[in-house]
């Protein structure tokens, strides 16, 4: 009998370092020969990049309970299509955001009831929980300053809205079983804590 | 003070007439100067049109979740862009389709459960009912008959597909506020019985 895989999420603010850390953990996986996805959000389907063409790059006028519903209907394809039959074949999922990110951005950032998207997400994933969920803490000039190009719709909301992306999430890293990681360090460092929090040392 | 608008929503299976319908209370709104707004789903707003564009014309997987998910997000949008603000200036909408086609084209005819395409619709929708709700109810054959030029996504979906579409509306109707009208007959004595209903001949 196959064991299920472990979900592996990564969460923090734009430019906090979840893709480098992401990228050490795939290749750590690969030296242990463990089987194992990356997917980032939102996207990762065939529609899901569809949406999230619209959820980065539409310039129009987007209401936030309507940007909420959105990022759960990319996230509902990625698990039915995606996560899920790889969980249970076995398959360790690294994913680079997951529900506090929205609870966190369409939530506390643009003020949307917390119960709200909270309920809408737990419909669009079936209340699939991660096994590990870490939180790359950082000072936001430091990792608004990492964004590199141009910045997308989200990447634009400017500093007073991502103070209160950070605050959500230490406030949300205290009533959930998150691991908050000190982000400003260096990247091998950040990686040996996320790395011995799961085992893998 | 103003008065609020009426809030009137046109049901039924593609090709039931809705469309035909829906001019027809325009006309007479416009005869009688009475102000109104018509709106149709999935639409009505710029992101709403782009959302439309992946519910109609997607070539790849959608989920019924992911499809459920997104309606909503198309609607929350024309609810909070569009219907609230013109019901709260005094004029009246007609809907061109409402959250009885989510529940009736994703619930009862893809297998969603009932409950759940109620409770997303009920947050995308701040739980806005309408006034009127009629459902033109009308032979599945007779109905896909009347869809011309290319059938889009869901009006590809056949016959077996249909008649749960149709069983769908006949079971709500039978548990919701639902006027339905006999759709089996001229645009005509349908138009009057809608007329009728809302004390408007």
């Amino acid at each position: 009998m196959e064991t299920k895989g472990k979900f592996i999420v990564i969460e923090g603010p734009d430019g906090a370092g979840k893709t480098t850390q992401a990228q050490k953990l795939c290749e750590l996986f690969e030296q242990k020969r463990i089987n194992y996805l990356y997917t980032r959000e939102p996207g990762g389907t065939d529609v899901g990049n569809e949406i999230r063409k619209i959820l980065l790059d539409f310039k129009g006028d987007i209401n936030p309970i309507t940007e909420t519903i959105l990022y759960s209907a990319a996230r509902a394809q990625l698990i039915q299509e995606v996560i899920k039959p790889k969980l249970n074949a076995g398959v360790n999922v690294i994913a680079d955001r997951y529900v506090f990110s929205s609870i966190v951005y369409q939530g506390l950032g643009l003020g949307v009831e917390e119960n709200i998207v909270a309920e809408i997400n737990k419909i669009a994933t079936e209340n699939l929980l991660p096994d590990y969920t870490f939180y790359l803490d950082l000072d936001i000039e430091s990792s608004l300053g990492r964004i590199t190009g141009k910045k997308d719709r989200i990447e634009q909301r400017g500093l007073e809205y991502f103070k209160k992306v950070k605050e959500g999430y230490i406030s949300l890293s205290k009533k959930y079983p998150i691991i908050t990681i000190d982000g400003n360090r260096s990247k091998e460092d950040v990686f040996k804590d996320i790395a011995g929090h799961m085992g893998l040392l």
